[in-house]
């Protein structure tokens, strides 16, 4: 190992490896629970294409893993460092190459910043739709490769949908581009979708042409107050039923409200036990906001149209929800959706769940999409008096997981599977298809390389 | 063979395998041009997932191709029958199998017609967006096919953007299903991405779960008329930078308006040399048309606000302006796309092109979406007096493929690789892309027995 840290010191300058303990540690995991903590042998900084290759080329000279990484933001630990691996990060890599306005298509480095991308973007009408809770930090090199979601998707998409084409270094440093430059295009197989989401394991992503939305010219935010949780459920569908479709719209139990007056002083439990909290956008969206308040109504909501700071502050509440985990709590948390149609069903399971194993319980929710957030938690000041606070925590999590892929559901939304939940992809997808997808990762990789024991 | 036709015959039922003169020729082509005219051995027509899994073992087991086919409107030659091959119609497997308004999805079968799927969603207030000109004939499952455009995708996206999940019959006869019936999911690769616009040479879909969008409240078509077919082309990226989303935004040039008004007795010519038709929809229509109008009136245009059964019969002349081609021409036709800013310049050199090499031009475009489909021609009654009259059409033909490719273009915005447009697909994809694809290829179909030669 020695040696090829010396060679990739040697192809890169000094300046881009390191073998410094602490920063090994920082660069070992991303944001995700550690199951199997791996100190990496270096972190490289590539600045450039070129840098990535070697490290590729050179990682595959001496059979050696590289783990590539954006900011480290991914919560299924898509990042983790493997055995004796190299961490390849490209957060250097941050230029946006090019924007053009009238093409409303970007081209940017991987380490550039979601919310970089979409200050550039703002300059000219134009935004970057995927907008997952990170996007102040994450970026999107780190989003194609986990096909980042967020709060707009029901209406604007998820990364898969922005993306145009991809520049990926493959497992043997060669660099190939795939899709287009135009918004259609369906010339051969669709290799972009195929790297979109890959966490890494099929190829290197190093740039990136993206499509950018329409800055919408007015933002309407409604929040709709609901005395219990399953009604704010049922308010998701009668939105759907009225065919208005909101840019967000979130669902916030009443654990999440008691959390955000907690940490940020604010009076929302006073106002209700959940929260449907809705923006509607573009040229309609004040015919939306009143369609949007009526049917709330009539479902036994208390609906306030917020001024503009109320609107805005709430929203940003509810973006930094995430985030907002605290260190007196054991806590498991996961990303699941279902059909919209049991949203209101599995509300109520997972509130069952919590009460038959006598844990707390906080839910957000994009529930446009059916993707939900639940956290199962334990203050742990109780778990000194409760040896087996994390098996009910754990028990609680896995049948949250059941319940939601008997109603049809997924196991991930928008995070990806990462490291931590393989344990329950088997669940989701049957033999066949994971082996089709082991076949793709030997087609792409056959040496195994490239993040090893993710994503498949 | 024979032997397979029995064994067809025995596995299926006697009517559902036909070896009949008439019919074979009917299913050896769709409605590409023919490069090499070839009768498929036998035409089964599957009425279930056990009869395509059937015919794809006995054809495996007899080592012979495999053509899936669903209403034939390709215009790629993706459904051309190859030498010795069996034509597998899933024209009967036509069933909408479920339709869930809160859900917002629907399952069907890929025999079902694009505009069946549409009726059946239109009674919930809900729509099946992608729609090919072809809607009223062509199936699902041949749009899945072919990843198919259509008019409003610039707003709504494309088949790829309204697919969830899939049920595919694979190249050895099992069954799998991929994707997820909810709106998002991230759990391992996208093979259904992989197989949406693959032709049926990666397996056979025999179901998809499709999500509808909501059909809009209310819609405006705006009608705005040019003196000339470049200031045309300059109003499509004029309402983009109004930052104006419209559901349509066709471009229709001199050549074809004269066209429609010879076949329909309109008077489009006698208003310009040029057509730009515009519809927005949704609940901020009207406020965008107005936005629309200004933009384009600003530019050169002779806006008009059609009553609403005009309206609605320019966008019916222009669904229908493919399938006008009349039989005293020679033509020669295409589907490029480029990147919207050079819309203005790849329309010059399409008027250049037609010029140098003295053969007549049509264009009609997606504008929004930089996807056009121009037509060199020539009528029959010159190319009696004129030898080399093809010869100059397929030279114009090349040139305006060249073109679109330099302006960072592709050769197939929507209608697909299949077997016509092979011929290009190097000039496009470097070789080590397209060798990736031809792994992929092999990984899936080792015997290559689904559609060989095509695609890719």
């Amino acid at each position: 190992m020695g040696s090829l840290v010396e060679e990739l010191a040697g192809a890169l300058g000094a300046g881009q490896v390191s073998t410094e303990e602490e920063l090994l540690a920082r660069y070992a995991v991303d944001q995700a629970p550690v199951l199997d903590f791996q100190l990496p042998e270096a972190v490289v900084f590539a600045g450039s294409v070129t840098d990535v290759q070697a490290v590729v080329r050179l990682c595959a000279a001496h059979n050696v893993a590289v783990v590539a990484r954006g900011a480290g933001t991914g919560v299924s630990g898509g990042a983790h460092a493997s055995r004796n691996c190299v961490v390849l990060s490209l957060e250097r890599m941050n230029r946006i190459l090019d924007l053009n306005p009238d093409d409303e298509t970007a081209v940017v480095e991987p380490g550039v910043v979601n919310a970089a991308l979409n200050e550039a973007a703002a300059e000219h009408g134009l935004m970057y739709a995927p907008d997952p809770a990170s996007f102040r930090s994450s970026t999107i090199g780190g989003n194609v490769a986990t096909n980042a979601g967020g709060l707009r998707c029901a209406k604007y998409g998820v990364t898969r949908d922005s993306v145009l084409a991809l520049d990926v270094v493959l497992a043997d440093g060669s660099l190939i581009h795939t899709g287009h430059q135009t918004f259609k295009g369906v010339a051969g197989y669709d290799l972009t979708g195929l790297f979109v989401g890959s966490e890494g394991t099929l190829g290197i992503v190093v740039a990136a042409t993206v499509r950018l939305k329409y800055l919408p010219r007015d933002v309407h935010t409604i929040a709709a107050f609901y005395p219990d949780f399953r009604q704010a459920a049922a308010g998701v569908l009668a939105v759907g039923r009225a065919r208005v479709q909101p840019a967000i719209m979130e669902l916030l139990d009443g654990g999440t409200l008691a959390q955000l007056d907690d940490l940020h002083g604010s009076d929302l439990s006073s106002r209700g036990r959940s929260l449907l909290l809705i923006q509607t956008d573009g040229f309609g969206a004040a015919a939306e906001a009143d369609v949007v308040r009526s049917v709330l109504a009539a479902g036994g909501a208390t609906v306030s149209t917020e001024s503009t700071a109320e609107a805005e502050q709430l929203v940003e509440l509810r973006r930094n929800s995430r985030g907002v985990e605290v260190d007196d709590e054991y806590r498991v948390g996961e990303d699941v959706a279902v059909p919209r149609s049991r949203l209101v069903d599995y509300v109520a399971a997972l509130e069952d769940l919590a009460a038959t194993h006598g844990v707390s319980l906080k839910v957000v929710a994009h529930a446009g999409d059916g993707n939900l957030h639940p956290t199962f938690w334990i203050d742990r000041q109780d778990s000194a008096v409760d040896a087996d606070a994390m098996g009910r925590l754990n028990l609680a999590l896995d049948a949250s997981i059941n319940a939601a892929l008997e109603m049809g559901g997924t196991i991930t939304g928008e995070h990806g599977i990462g490291q931590y939940k393989l344990r329950w992809l088997g669940l989701e997808q049957a033999e066949p298809v994971r082996e089709l997808q082991r076949r793709i990762k030997e087609l792409f990789d056959p040496a195994g390389i490239l993040n090893p024991g993710k994503a498949i």
